[in-house]
């Protein structure tokens, strides 16, 4: 039996979500569904954690368990040669088999991108949320470093959360724009449901001027979801980095 | 009478190119339908030029001649209301009632990406040609230059062709590689059809030591299509830019 470790990228656009569901179109289901024509035997992968629908991942990690004898390097090629084009194997290794993706992750990283001008920009329409009004970058930017550290994060979820703990240790936090797109980077050790949709949601309202970095920064003590941001779309967010 | 002259970008994947072709979906095709709801007149439009199936735009120019009151600042957002997601208009302009966005062209620019890595990069499937072969970029560079300078491109274009004069003035042609991209862009006083994508394919062969630059000059002379290279897909190229 061996532990086979995947990286695999996907476009988030036309699935349902990471996790499998009946009669919806996931990553797993899709993972799945090549492994066993691929292997002739029933496998169930554990991914790092779900991603909404919508939600894009540049480095999702997942992990299954099998025996076959396939050389290590043929996995990528087979299961590419199987999958849908908007999912992609980039690479596979042996763990240990008490290797698991979901508990073993040290830290994460998204990354979120808002395309910020008057008009769409085309190529971009899948992976950036459009936002054609006035922001105040400068502001953005200084209040996004007040995610940093160990924070009860609450407010930043959605009422759907069902985890108990929700303090969450964030080890990086960056907001920058390049040409018309803002991105707002963040590594913690985990995240809750909908949480960095929550906080770049909260950027925005204070980009905006409706919002002051103190009233931000109360959020941890309020623990009120209603009195931060909007959830930021889907679509402009990406698994960018999970940690061992 | 007035002439407006718009700025369009669209993603090319689900047109079967600019030109209204009956029961096909495609740019001009969605232009004429959006003008005609919003003005109610029958519409139009004459593009800079055609691209083909897949082919994207980062600007394309086209004009239409209309009799309608509608403050000129206004056309792009009620255009941009009544078009698909994957065309956007991003300026309206007048211009005088003889502009003719074909005829009164000076120079194009069309920028092919090529997507230069073992595994397709899931977030640029679309827009560029995924080689996963080891290329010589340094000697593709060089060969770029040959094309600069007036050229005899027959042996660069499709047997399709139905233009006599296939001389063409190149003005700039650059080739680079950043991350794993390969860019290759063009500006000329006009394109024969494929020609963009021919010459890539050319570049193509020369980065995998399969012709020598001595060949590539020697094409402007012989004039014959099948010495050149394959034509490289339509998704990595974009027209990038129209100049007047």
């Amino acid at each position: 039996m061996k532990n086979i470790k995947l990286e695999v990228s996907y476009d988030g656009t036309a699935f349902h979500g990471f996790q499998v569901q009946p009669n919806q179109r996931t990553i797993q289901g899709e993972l799945e569904d090549a492994l066993q024509r691929l292997t002739n035997q029933p496998v169930k992968i554990i991914g790092s954690g779900r991603t909404d629908a919508g939600v894009h991942a540049k480095k999702q990690v997942c992990n299954f368990k099998i025996n076959h004898s396939m050389p290590l390097s043929k996995w990528p090629v087979a299961l590419n040669a199987l999958l849908p084009e908007d999912i992609v194997v980039n690479s596979a290794s042996e763990v240990p088999l008490e290797f698991h993706s979901r508990f073993d992750v040290r830290q994460k990283t998204y990354r979120y991108s808002i395309y910020h001008h008057t008009y769409v920009n085309i190529f971009r329409r899948h992976y950036t949320w459009h936002y054609p009004y006035p922001l105040d970058v400068e502001k953005m930017k200084a209040v996004s470093k007040v995610f940093i550290g160990e924070h009860d994060f609450t407010a930043f979820s959605s009422a759907k959360t069902t985890v108990e703990n929700k303090v969450r240790k964030i080890y990086a936090a960056d907001l920058w724009k390049k040409e018309n797109e803002i991105y707002f980077q963040i590594t913690g050790n985990g995240f809750l449901y909908n949480m960095v949709r929550i906080v770049v949601g909260t950027l925005v309202e204070v980009g905006r001027n409706k919002m002051d970095p103190e009233e931000v920064m109360e959020l941890f003590e309020k623990k009120n979801r209603s009195l931060a941001g909007l959830t930021a779309p889907a679509k402009g967010l990406t698994l960018w980095d999970v940690q061992y």
